[in-house]
């Protein structure tokens, strides 16, 4: 049989596990494909950097690579914008189907993207692109197709969820935990795309453009870091019952226009009863609400290299089965065409714990300040010592400005001596 | 656009959950599939009885409903082997694609149903048939395609799972905790295919055919229900940080003639740190160790009309869009054609709690017995109280016959006043 040929672009941890996978299984991806896989070249900057792969595979030209006649399909596996994105529209406009795990481009491009491979009769699949190995977007797609999601809640960084798993487990501070992940390899030299949300938004925008049916980019996103999570913030966290988490949260929200997609990416408590609360160190967890299947969730590895690359192989054997039968795979559509709503008009609920003086009238003053904001306090606890006292609040839902808004007035009362940490709360009932 | 024509057979919970959701998102359907969905019948045994349903819809003759030319797509939700399997067949036959929700006619005849389908070049699909809303099938099928699953361990039965929740709960024995789910509706009036593994059994059949491309059928699987658990075992379960829960074991098991695969259900202690342990009531979870991907869990709502209609109806998007795009799709393969190992021969551990005379050399008699059928102890703890003991005593893995028969020779060591518990332990690292 006439084995389908797949041009590998890069060949990293995730690309060399690939390249590791399809050799060992070769005999079980004929049988699963139908016809033999095969590698037909492997695209990297500097080809004396790879004696692991056979030197005849190795390329410098990846543009050549992926419009070379006899390659079918084509694996992207290098990350980031450029030059993956010309690379990607220049294998689907030469009629390959694409898989790829480069989260950054596809919460950016997504649209431009799937366009150019509709146009082109091919696939573009990216199951890798968030929680690794965790069959995700699959179901997402299609095993909900039937469904309407109403929100996803993911748990959807190890870098970040190993930070505050170990400031919770040693009452750590933010630094200090960074520098133990970066020793353990679990955080990376440069932590900023991790730490201050960036990978979480694109899989946020990525997450919510498949499960709302609307096209949503990395820049619809609200993100904010966990930088600023304090020791102070994790302790208080527990104190009600809760952990914090850096969440990617997506949401179908009701409004006075019609419903809209609310897309965030911030740390926030949640209950140590929510199935995402147990879900520590590097491993991953999405958590999806939808009208009729109620609450399900998915959890696993979410980075590695053989995790991120069984996703990979996974959307390889369903293109491949696809170009045996000669026809492409529904591509997600966008026709609900849902607006992204702004962080300000979408509705959070927040948990603050001021210091505040000991003084009579202290809790109307700053009860006042919510009212006055049109925030309803969901709970109160005051905890009095010497001429000071402690009042830890938690909030109902409101316009997240609003919220925001309240906090930045009770700045300015002169009987709150600190606001010593604010932190949205979710999963709360 | 020429609408989709489904026919329904069956309109119980499920039946009647799909039928409102097909009404209710008659918009976001036609989107997805590309053409609208549209019920063209509805066969039940007594029209008089369904009042919700359009009265021309409704009719007797289900034959002659999925054999009518205008009909496209089958749903098949009445359950039990006939009349489900002729339907299916003469569907088939007829050239219509089929989503069933039937577990237990997957389990017993998927290979000559799924043979049926391939020669008629339509889709057979039934993700409903196993953990109701929760995506499973799908990730097996299509997104793990290119991993090799080594286990899938599942939690498949909400009703068992209630039971042996509410013992670990409150104390009680099995058959208090029976009454108490049967009164609350968690368990029917005739409750044996719950209780007694019947139903575990056939979805762990199907599971084990798709994870491991073999041919599993429920007469395979090694089943034993949960009406032997006392309230000892469960108490016994706590004491060594394990709960015991009700689980449909699916191995590949490698052998001197090569590999195998393992199928069994039974009740077992896990320890409470193991992800499954903390899926209480009436959820569904499934725990799959792929060689690449690594740890993965899929959570949520086993059963119930809506979460089993959703993932009707993903089923219903999938094969509406192969026959709008003209195309069948893959179908489950049995290449690997493993053969099913029995029991007696498979790697297991066991948990055994023995009332002993309290004089010496006894636990070196108890320990002979062990060595005498080749089983390693792991772990033993005996507690003295008066002129009796209690050993308890944890195995390393053994197969499965080498335990059972230890445990027959204990009972009748004249040291061993009594066997007070014996399960199967899994998840001990």
């Amino acid at each position: 049989m006439n084995p389908l040929k797949v041009a590998l672009l890069g060949c990293g941890t995730v690309g060399g596990a690939v390249l590791r996978l399809v050799a060992e299984q070769a005999a079980d991806l004929t049988a699963r494909v139908g016809r033999p896989v095969e590698i037909a070249g492997v695209a990297v900057r500097r080809p004396d950097r790879h004696p692991e792969v056979p030197a005849h595979l190795l390329t410098t030209d990846a543009l050549g690579l992926v419009t070379r006649d006899d390659v079918d399909l084509v694996v992207e596996v290098i990350g980031g914008i450029e030059p993956a994105r010309s690379l990607i529209l220049a294998a689907i406009e030469a009629g390959k189907s694409v898989v790829s795990a480069n989260k950054a481009l596809l919460a950016e491009d997504g649209v431009a993207l799937h366009a150019a491979a509709a146009k082109a009769g091919v696939d573009l699949y990216y199951e890798a692109s968030v929680a690794g190995a965790i069959p995700l977007l699959r179901p997402l797609r299609e095993s909900l197709a039937g469904d309407q999601i109403r929100r996803v809640v993911g748990i959807v960084n190890g870098t970040t969820n190993y930070i505050l798993s170990r400031m919770a487990e040693t009452g750590a501070g933010f630094s200090e935990a960074l520098a133990e992940a970066t020793e353990l390899g679990y955080a990376e030299a440069d932590p900023t795309a991790d730490v201050d949300g960036f990978d979480a938004a694109a899989k946020g925008a990525i997450l919510a453009s498949l499960a709302f049916h609307s096209a949503v980019t990395a820049a619809d996103v609200h993100r904010e870091g966990i930088a600023s999570v304090t020791a102070t913030d994790v302790a208080r966290a527990a104190e009600i019952g809760c952990t914090v988490k850096l969440l990617a949260i997506c949401e179908r929200v009701p409004g006075e226009e019609g419903e809209s997609v609310a897309v965030r990416v911030h740390p926030a408590m949640i209950p140590t009863s929510h199935p995402l609360a147990a879900v520590g160190g590097a491993f991953n967890a999405v958590f999806v609400e939808a009208e009729a299947a109620g609450q399900l969730m998915f959890y696993g590895q979410g980075a590695g290299g053989e995790p991120t690359a069984s996703a990979v192989l996974g959307d390889l054997v369903a293109v491949a089965r696809n170009r045996v039968a000669g026809a492409a795979g529904a591509g997600p559509s966008a026709y609900a065409d849902l607006p992204a709503r702004p962080i300000a008009e979408t509705p959070t609920r927040y948990h603050v714990s001021l210091d505040v003086a000991d003084v009579p009238g202290v809790l109307a003053t700053v009860a006042t300040e919510f009212a006055r904001h049109e925030v309803s306090i969901a709970t109160v606890r005051q905890d009095g010592h010497g001429d000071a006292a402690t009042l830890v609040i938690v909030t109902h839902s409101a316009p997240d400005a609003a919220l925001s808004a309240t906090i930045a007035a009770l700045r300015e009362v002169p009987a709150v001596r600190g606001v010593t940490s604010v932190l949205r709360v979710e999963g709360l009932s």
